[in-house]
Order: C-alpha cells, then sequence, then structure tokens
C-alpha cells in the first residue's frame, strides 16, 4: 500500500521537515497542531523551509553547472540528495515542487479531521513521555483501521508508548535527522509487535520521500547511529578526564588516524555540551554498564564546562573557542 | 636537548620508515640489524622508500602547480606532510634529501657500535615480548648515560619492559602509523617512570622529524586512537550480531550521520578480519569488561568469517565484496 495521505503530529523543527520533504515528494500532508498558538509558530518555520529549498536548488544549480565546466565533482555538501540526484536535476520542476510543496501543506487544529483518511501518522511533539501517552491516547480511536503510526522520538523507546496506539502491529519508529533534505537518512525501527508488512511500507514510504531508509529490526536505544557516537564520544572523553591526554590530541588522533572530519570533542561542541551532559547522567546511575568507562568523571568534567557557560559551539566556547 | 644521532632496532616495514624519516630530516641515522640476512631484507626496503618518497615529490609538485593554477586547494591526499608543508615546498630541495637520507642511512650488526653515541634509540623489532626483552637486557649496558630509549610497540604496554631498560625515567613509547611521511602523527607515551625531560625531548624529537606529536601521559593500552577506534567497532559489530541491522546500513548510518569517509564494517575490511578476530579474543575472557557488548557473538561471527576465507579487502570478501 503507497503511502498518500501523511499526517505531521507536531510542528517543531524536525515535524516541518518531515511534512515539508513529504509534499515536496507529492503526498498529501497535513500538520496538527495542539492550538493557534502553534500555528503562529509553525507557519514561520514553513516560509523559512521554502526559503531555504530555494536557496539549496540554486546553489546545487551553480555547482552542478560549475561542475560540468570543469569536469570536477559536485561538492558533497552543496547537494541535498533530499532535492534530488545529481544525475536527473531539473532545477525549475524542483523550485516548482518546493513552492507547491508549501502551498499544499494543510495545518489542522481539530486531530479528528487530521487523521480521518491518513495512511501514515507521524508523531513527532515534544520529548516528554507523559505528553506522548496522552497524544497516543486521544489519537488511538480516531484512525481509520488502514492507518500506519509511527514515532519520531530520539530518545524514549517505541515500546513505551505501544500499547497506547491501540494497534501494536501497526505502529513503530521513523526517526529522522536534522536538516532532512541534506542528512537524508530514516531509521525505521521496529517493537516486538510491530509487523513485517507495516515496517516495510515505512521503508517504502522514508524512500518515497527520498531518504535513506536504514533498517533496525529490533528495537535499540539509539537506533545506529547513536548506538555507536554514544561509546565513541564517551571513550574520547574517558582518555580526557582520566589524564590520557587532552581533547586537541585525541581529536588530531581519532581525524588524522581514521580521516574523519571531526574528533570526539568537535563533535561535543557542535552537539553541545548541555545535551552531553543529560547523556552521560544515566550511564552514572547504572553501575558496571559499559564498565571501563569513568562516567563520574566525565559527568563532572561537563558539568563543570557548562556550570562556566562553556557550553559549546553555539555559546562559542566549548572545548574550543569558536 | 636536540636528538642528532638516533639508532632505530629493527629494519621492519615501521623500522625503515622511521630511519628513513629521521635521515630525511637531516639526522644521523644508524639501523641495527640482527643479521646479514635483515641487511639482505632491509637495503630494498630503503631503496623502495627512496623511489615513493620521490614519486610523492613529484606528485605533490604537480597538484602544487595545479592548485596556483585554480586557486583550488590541493588534495590532501597527494600531500605528505611528513615531506614538506604546501607553503614551504621547494620539490628540488626535497629530492636532495630524500636522496641524501638514503646515502647517509648506517645499517650496523654490532648493537655496541650502533648505539655507542646514541642521543635515541627506537626499538622497532617484531611484537614479540620475550625478543624484545631479550633485546632491552641486551641494550642496556651498551647505552651512553644520555640516551633516551623508546619503544615503537603498539599490542605490549612499555611498562612490560621498564625494568629490562636499565633506565626507567629514561624510557617511554613512541608510536607511529604506517606510511609515517603521510601518517605523520606519533603518539608519545609515559610509563609511570618515564621523567617530564624525557617525554618532552621525544616530543620535541617527533616534531623535528615533521610528525604532529600527540602526547599520552599515561600509559594507555591501544595509545589514542585505538583506544577510541576498538570500542567504536564493537559498538557497531554489536548491532549487527545481535540481529538489529546488517553492516551496510549500519555503515550507512555512521558516513552520513558523521561524514567519516569509511563506516565500521568498511574499517575491518580494510584492517582485515584475522587482526579484528585477535583483538575480539581477550575481551572474551574478562567478564564484565565492556559489558553491554556482545563479544562472544562477535567472536563467533567473525570466526566463522574468517574460517570461510572472507577475511576482508585484501582477500577480495570481507563484510563487502571487492
Amino acid at each position: 500500500m503507497a503511502m498518500e495521505k501523511v499526517t505531521v503530529a507536531g510542528g517543531g523543527v524536525l515535524g516541518s521537515q518531515i511534512a515539508f520533504q513529504s509534499a515536496y515528494c507529492g503526498l498529501d500532508v497535513t500538520i496538527w497542531l495542539r492550538s493557534e498558538g502553534s500555528i503562529g509558530r509553525t507557519e514561520p518555520k514553513l516560509d523559512r523551509l521554502l526559503t531555504d529549498y530555494l536557496a539549496d536548488i540554486d546553489a546545487m544549480e551553480a555547482a552542478l553547472t560549475e561542475a560540468r565546466e570543469t569536469g570536477e565533482a559536485v561538492p558533497a555538501k552543496v547537494w541535498a540528495l533530499g532535492i534530488a540526484d545529481t544525475d536527473d536535476f531539473d532545477a525549475d520542476a524542483c523550485r516548482e515542487r518546493a513552492r507547491h510543496a508549501r502551498e499544499s501543506l494543510k495545518l489542522e487544529l481539530d486531530l479528528a479531521a487530521a487523521v480521518a483518511d491518513a495512511d501514515l501518522v507521524i508523531e513527532s511533539m515534544a520529548e516528554q513521555e507523559e505528553a506522548k501517552v496522552e497524544f497516543f491516547k486521544r489519537l488511538a480511536p480516531l484512525m481509520p483501521e488502514k492507518t500506519i503510526v509511527v514515532t519520531n522520538s530520539s530518545s524514549l523507546l517505541p515500546s513505551k508508548f505501544t500499547k497506547w496506539t491501540g494497534r501494536p502491529e501497526k505502529y513503530l519508529a521513523l526517526h529522522f535527522a536534522n536538516t532532512i533534505w541534506h542528512n537524508n537518512i530514516a531509521e525505521v525501527m521496529a517493537q516486538d509487535k510491530t509487523s513485517p508488512a507495516s515496517f516495510q511500507a515505512v521503508v517504502d514510504f522514508a524512500a518515497s520521500i527520498r531518504m535513506q531508509p536504514l533498517p533496525v529490526h529490533k528495537e535499540k536505544a539509539g537506533y545506529l547511529l547513536n548506538s555507536m557516537l554514544i561509546p565513541f564520544l564517551f571513550s574520547g572523553m574517558d582518555l580526557y578526564v582520566n589524564g590520557v591526554s587532552d581533547p586537541e590530541s585525541i581529536d588530531t588522533a581519532w581525524v588524522r588516524g581514521t580521516g574523519a572530519p571531526k574528533g570526539p570533542f568537535q563533535i561535543l561542541d557542535t552537539v553541545g555540551l548541555v545535551t552531553a551532559l543529560n547523556i552521560v547522567e544515566p550511564y552514572c546511575k547504572v553501575p558496571g554498564f559499559l564498565a571501563p568507562y569513568n562516567f563520574k568523571g566525565i559527568r563532572q568534567m561537563l558539568k563543570e564546562k557548562v556550570d562556566a557557560g562553556e557550553t559549546g559551539k553555539a555559546a562559542g566556547q566549548g572545548f574550543y573557542r569558536y
């Protein structure tokens, strides 16, 4: 079953992007919002997304023209794979699709109306467990039988909400990265009651909105990326707090040794140290989990920097000065 | 104290490179070898290094000329920072230095003669504990008092050999990556008796042969790079052996999510699965170490691939086909 009618619940940073990208790919998209106030905050986000898409299409057109003249490859950074492939790029058609996406997006305050004929409902609300439970409770009786429902939650496991959806076999997680038209990966994660047919339908939906679907067959905190990124960041911080070396040398070892663009401390500065501190907290409470790392030392180090206002790149000072 | 006379013990892949690079940077370098047979194996390695340096200097000259014409940056891959900086590159002078390095390198079978006036002895022999102990025992009484001695060991902790060196405060580790004139990082690692002066002298020596010195103030198995790389590879393999996802999706999540050139399975294929299996073994024997990872599952998975001859990129088949 192809997904044609999509309802995104929540108009935050990612909710807006998911809705815009789905509409850009020709789907019939409704954003459900809680209040008139939410509409006032979401409309400008959608306007801004149209501006961003158009600016990126311009940049892609210019880069492709230059690449064809010089015979060089188009810089990967410029190209938004969510917008088009390099070998099948019609800038005017893309502009038209982006404008149509903005016009076609429907904002709706009535949840029953928003999901009345939805093939897919994408929950993309704030990361608050109780608010999500309330939402799924309200949503469950309103959806038609056909509807598949996914959560975009990053840190709360989807199984926390299964029973409130009323349709365990048609419920799973679909996790996007920020700026989805550039970072076009979508982790599709089952919980233990998800049916193979629903899983496949969501994989197909992700591909249909130009995402690279990454199948995650079992529930896993952190999906794929964070399951690797978090232990990696811990291993770097552990070297530092144990006095083995300094952030700059540790970053240099990683960057020079693996060819990666950033080492752990450069990534932490970008993510922000407040987020890092929130991630470390639970590990401090589970004795023996990831046993060799000095989590208490890591927490203390991060806390001192956060308390000093050195919270990362956005603050102008983290492990590095910006 | 500047290091002028350097003795490299061992003419293997890295020993040859360290000796050649040190001579390239103008130092007085002797390679100590165990036998006439070793001389026969080492001479061609040094000839080959001269050829490689000269070819790289040609490539750098061509790339720099092109970059100056187009206004583009020189591709990082082409540039060997161990040979020269981009903004201070005299190709002819570099060629002359490389030829002089090859001519000036002394090969010596007599250990006493080889180290009689050495400022620095670099142990770069096979990774066999007993052979290294024997070497340090022989070496200890032959060195003048001024000599600092370092081990290039990757997997054996330097403290295993401290007592055999006869000079704990002047003994530490200096760890290079392969193709040191390109991968010009050098991890300088103290053991707990190393004096600050010796540590600094080796940091300065590394810089003097155009390496980026990475200080490792405390003994740490894996130095900096492998202390991060190994847990990272485990986290990726753990996702696979627990049925969470497949190697290709896991690699895609990492590459797309972080901008790195390779994901864990692409790195494992390059390193080789036999090496990976050897690294996993000890973790299987320490219950609770890096507790959350399924080491037995990881070992079993690697063993099956190794037994099937699918040992990585060099074999044409690892997690991917080449």
